[in-house]
């Protein structure tokens, strides 16, 4: 944990701050903030370590979120990544630049809230000035006696399920360009889901417990996220049924990204519903199939596009 | 891994890029760059989390160094940070801000040359266009046995130690600007030290077996530094010698920062310098003492000066 020339605050006092603001339990043995490096009891069975950034102007725009959307964010599309291995998210580090008239409290606010919500505790950081806002989140989890579920299981003849409807965030952040400069908020609600997407932890894992042999978490959009697994799976595919959520379009759904559902492969015939909603969690929707050539990709009967989310904010 | 609208190269393309320019050998039973997280052992014994940015106008200036310099230092400073718990750095993930006119090639290199260096596995990222270049690095290491050898644990009675001379970091870097726009780079070679610092994970870890009761290692100047270690330990401090490196100030080596030499506490009469140069590592520094009283902070009879490198170029 170090903090440099951030907002004038000495390091000694930002990361008094931190602990203030951050204040979460530690375990007996374990060591989080205030040290060179956290002390982690071991994981139980593999390590998962993953890394995601959110930049201003690339990933998000602070005229259309607060700083706590994007530090929410930060946090819930790095969950986001252990979810899509089956995996339990369990500590997270926070690499945070903040430009002079931002408030990195309310950065550490969403970090906070988002941490709280999925199980994760925040154990580290840095802060530095910048010129604009730029949140690198790395986490890691641990497998826990199931998978990992990697991008690269899948079979031909294997049946593709998504964990809820897609395209949300794109037509959340077009109602809130559209709204720009009103006095009201876009209605229907679409933008929370493009400011605080929710990442599918207990979804992961379930698939994960019901034999998913391939997953992936839909960050730049179905079309390339599932073109990434059939390529590292080495099989095609083919989307018969694309969930679109109310409101939004198809070409959000297949391109638009962010929406962080997890796709995941299983063996034909097997119905994941049952389970999902016993558990309390919304039925997966069959959204296609896998194929034996690498080279096939189609939605229905034509091409799948090959389109994916262009981080440009305007 | 995912990348996102970097030098409008696609997502596969960087990916594919990354795994060509990181090309390390992958563990049975691991995966590393493709997929959502990387998959690891667990580590031996406990785990070791931390993360250090390094961001351009901040902590580097590229009119003064490259590239391949900020990769180095990015990777370095964490496992420097691992080095400092007497832990062993095992993987670290990047996130890597670009601008468009900067070759992420040339940051990858550098990474990987101080990954190479210090035995480290690069097993994920993110990539992200920046307006300016920032690289966040996460690492995780394992205590292995020893330690984890934190800040808090040193006693009243007990000697300091550092691992190195101190200063020449903050002389390289003045060598650096004083040379700026000469046709030669100046002379001396402390800009290296400034560059391509060193991290000192086989002296920490040598410290820890030793019976080291805290460490810390020297990013902020050693004043600061040894401060933070006596406020976490509950002590007072006093500094009777300061290894100054040739070349640099007094003042250089207790404000200067950047060093990343370790500074360690020891139980009085201990002198680890035998068991150092069996190790072929340079004798430590003693430089000074622990006190009873957590308000005492000297140098020699004078009070220690509350100093600490200020991040800022130009």
């Amino acid at each position: 944990m170090s903090a440099h020339a951030a907002g004038g605050r000495s390091e000694l006092a930002v990361i008094a701050r931190l602990e203030e603001l951050l204040n979460v339990r530690v375990p007996p043995g374990e060591t989080y903030l205030g040290d060179d490096a956290a002390v982690l009891r071991a994981p139980s069975g593999q390590l998962l370590f993953a890394t995601d950034m959110v930049v201003e102007g690339v990933h998000f725009d602070l005229a259309l979120g607060s700083p706590v959307d994007a530090g929410w964010k930060a946090l819930a599309v790095n969950v986001s990544d252990i979810a899509a291995m089956g995996g339990v998210a369990t500590h997270a580090v926070v690499a945070l630049g903040v430009p002079g008239g931002t408030d990195p409290d309310a950065v550490f606010e969403g970090l906070r809230l988002a941490a709280s919500q999925y199980g994760v505790a925040l154990v580290g950081g840095d802060l530095s000035a910048s010129p604009q806002l730029s949140i690198s989140v790395a986490i890691v989890g641990e497998t826990a006696g199931l998978g990992p579920v990697l991008r690269s299981g899948a079979s031909p003849g294997e049946e593709l399920w998504a964990t809820g409807p897609l395209g949300g965030s794109a037509a959340g952040l077009a109602a809130l360009r559209a709204a720009r400069g009103a006095d009201e908020p876009p209605a229907g609600g679409l933008q929370r889901l493009y400011l605080r997407p929710s990442a599918r932890p207990a979804e992961g894992r379930l698939a994960a417990r019901l034999g998913a042999t391939a997953m992936i978490d839909v960050s730049d959009g179905l079309a390339s996220d599932v073109g990434q697994m059939a390529a590292r799976s080495g099989v095609g595919v083919v989307i018969d049924h694309v969930p679109v959520r109310e409101g939004a379009s198809l070409d959000e759904a297949l391109g638009g990204g962010e929406d962080y559902e997890l796709v995941f492969a299983l063996p034909a015939g097997r119905d994941p519903g049952a389970r999902f909603r016993q558990a309390g969690l919304r039925s997966p929707s069959r959204i296609g199939s896998l194929l034996e050539d690498p080279a096939e990709r189609r939605l229905g009967d034509g091409p799948l596009p090959e389109v994916g989310w262009v981080h440009e904010l305007g």
